[in-house]
């Protein structure tokens, strides 16, 4: 497979291969972007035309190297999950690159910084427009493919445990899919902040490597149910939804908070014992990042660089990368992320 | 009925009668209290001899002058809600009167000083011990009928709505039970907040009462159901539980917060659409206050005085108070209750 590990992004300079050409052609009023002709399975993704998008006074316009890959893309792609109103159609929820021009009201970046950035839509493209609440910089510490890979996956993670949560150091988190991309985040995330980490994954090597990435406890939930081993969280953070909230909130201790941020487990509706829900103090919180409108997008930003900036500038704050594309090859990369069988985060490459 | 308005109370001495004398014996090692020597209706309440309570170093001793009857009292008596590990089994979750004793680690009161307390059990009693960070001064403004009637409403109504909600100026509230003494309390406040408050009352006389109360909308939910009126409302205040909790979520708007603090509706469980509350960021929070750790108290009161000690200063604060009984009638107080032709706070006089 024709995917690079962290080590050798690190190691080797990119090799400019035909796929990355593809994309690059000067500025103009359009760009090189992923287009998709109708919905459909990871074949309607091509590299087409799109037109270069227009930049507002609070904008920044960032030429995108490297961008991440979300669940949430799969479902888009397929028709699923339409963009909020006013987003780009382009797929792709979270990129790093390069200042390329700033509105005139925006002060605090110039161009020529590296820069990432948290999207509604439009990060597989040559170049991406977006509000500057919801940018920040790059450390040096970090890889663009790394970059690209943080904002979505740690903002999500920061903003439903520690602002929507209020998760406390001290305090135990369980985590479903404790090795996708904000799993992983989240795991990081958690044990900076001095939690102990649960998580739950689908095989023993994920378990494994969950472990290696700093969780306290792995619980494969193919073999065994995860409400004995998980008794007593404080917090809960589930994609799964429906299918799982009975047993996040059996296994939650008195003043639990269990954080929604998805429905991949297909049930819709859920029993929930109300009274027992009342007796325990527990909450039961939905979420999602991508709709919250930009004044809230640009204060979890500011949160999470006032509570982890130290940890990002110093390397301590990384995405786990499983596998990096070349763009032209975005295909494939959904293919891995469909399959499950990734650890941390898919990235595909831009420039 | 022998019951006093508050106009009375202001303007004339109580009356000393027979009732009272009962409780008001010299202070030794017992004091009287109303006992129950088992569970069931209101007539298995009586006046009797209670040990006196052990004060600890952290605890005030507090000669109760008025006490606030509360809905979970009800429950106690009948045997379905019992007090949590370490509270007095004797009934009252609140009070006001005098600072008899200060343990020797209590520096902010000093004997003699007029009082109200949040209880974990005791108010009906001669005497209670309480934790110093669950009392508060009593402002001049405030009679003690009113005082003893202002702890656990507007703690619950405060650290519900403004601490777990979170709600802000410029939001809407639906409160359920508009004329109760949470949802007088509760209407209060959020119109001090600068809330738009929305209530449901059971008759018309009441849903008018909770309009001249400071109410914008009053919904008689035997009329109608509260949903089409009450749609796009960012907080609830419920108290019903699982039987509206569904019509609950239906009504909020995007991000809304539902706390449920009761279950009165009778319903155990009900079906939530768990895709739709994550899609519309809504909370549900299980709330009690009883059983909350004395330090979680001491911060629900030391916030509640930041932000509306002013208000209460000055009397803007204030229950709505709708009968006094005499301590040895407490059996009628509740008996008034049970009845929910209440509207505002039933109060019992100790002393």
């Amino acid at each position: 497979m024709l995917s690079y590990s962290v080590a050798q992004l690190r190691s080797y300079p990119l090799p400019a291969t035909r796929y990355h050409m593809a994309l690059f052609s000067p500025r103009g009023n359009t760009m090189k972007a992923i287009v998709i002709d109708q919905p459909g399975g990871p074949e309607v993704m091509r590299v087409g035309d799109a037109a270069s998008p227009p930049l507002g006074p609070r904008d920044i316009r960032i030429t995108v190297h490297a961008a991440g890959i979300n669940r949430a893309d799969l479902l888009q792609r397929e028709g699923h999950y339409p963009p909020p109103a006013g987003a780009s159609p382009i797929l792709g929820l979270e990129c790093a690159g390069v200042v390329a021009e700033t509105g005139d009201e925006v002060k605090s970046f110039e161009p020529g910084e590296r820069v990432m950035a948290l999207l509604a839509g439009g990060g597989y493209a040559q170049e991406t427009v977006v509000d500057a609440g919801s940018v920040f910089r790059v450390p040096d510490a970090l890889a663009d493919t790394e970059a690209g890979a943080t904002p979505e996956a740690f903002l999500t993670a920061f903003s439903n445990i520690f602002m929507l949560a209020q998760a406390k150091s001290g305090e135990s988190i369980l985590i479903h899919g404790g090795g996708s991309g904000i799993g992983t985040a989240a795991t990081t995330l958690c044990k900076l902040a001095g939690m102990r980490v649960l998580v739950t994954a689908g095989s023993a090597e994920k378990c494994a490597r969950c472990i290696d990435h700093g969780a306290d406890v792995a619980i494969n939930y193919k073999d065994e149910d995860f409400v004995d081993k998980a008794r007593g969280v404080d917090v809960v953070l589930d994609h799964l939804g429906a299918r799982y909230l009975p047993r996040d909130l059996e296994a939650m201790a008195r003043g639990g908070r269990v954080v929604i941020i998805g429905s991949m487990g297909g049930a819709r509706t859920a029993e929930i014992d109300v009274t027992k829900l009342l007796a325990s103090r527990q909450h039961i919180i939905g979420s999602t990042l991508r709709g919250r409108p930009l004044d809230e997008k640009a204060a979890i930003v500011s949160a999470f660089l006032d509570r982890f900036g130290d940890d990002l500038r110093a390397g301590r704050i990384r995405p786990v990368i499983d596998s990096v594309f070349p763009i032209a090859r975005v295909a494939d990369a959904h293919r891995r992320m469909a399959s499950s069988e990734h650890f941390g985060k898919i990235v595909v490459k831009v420039r």
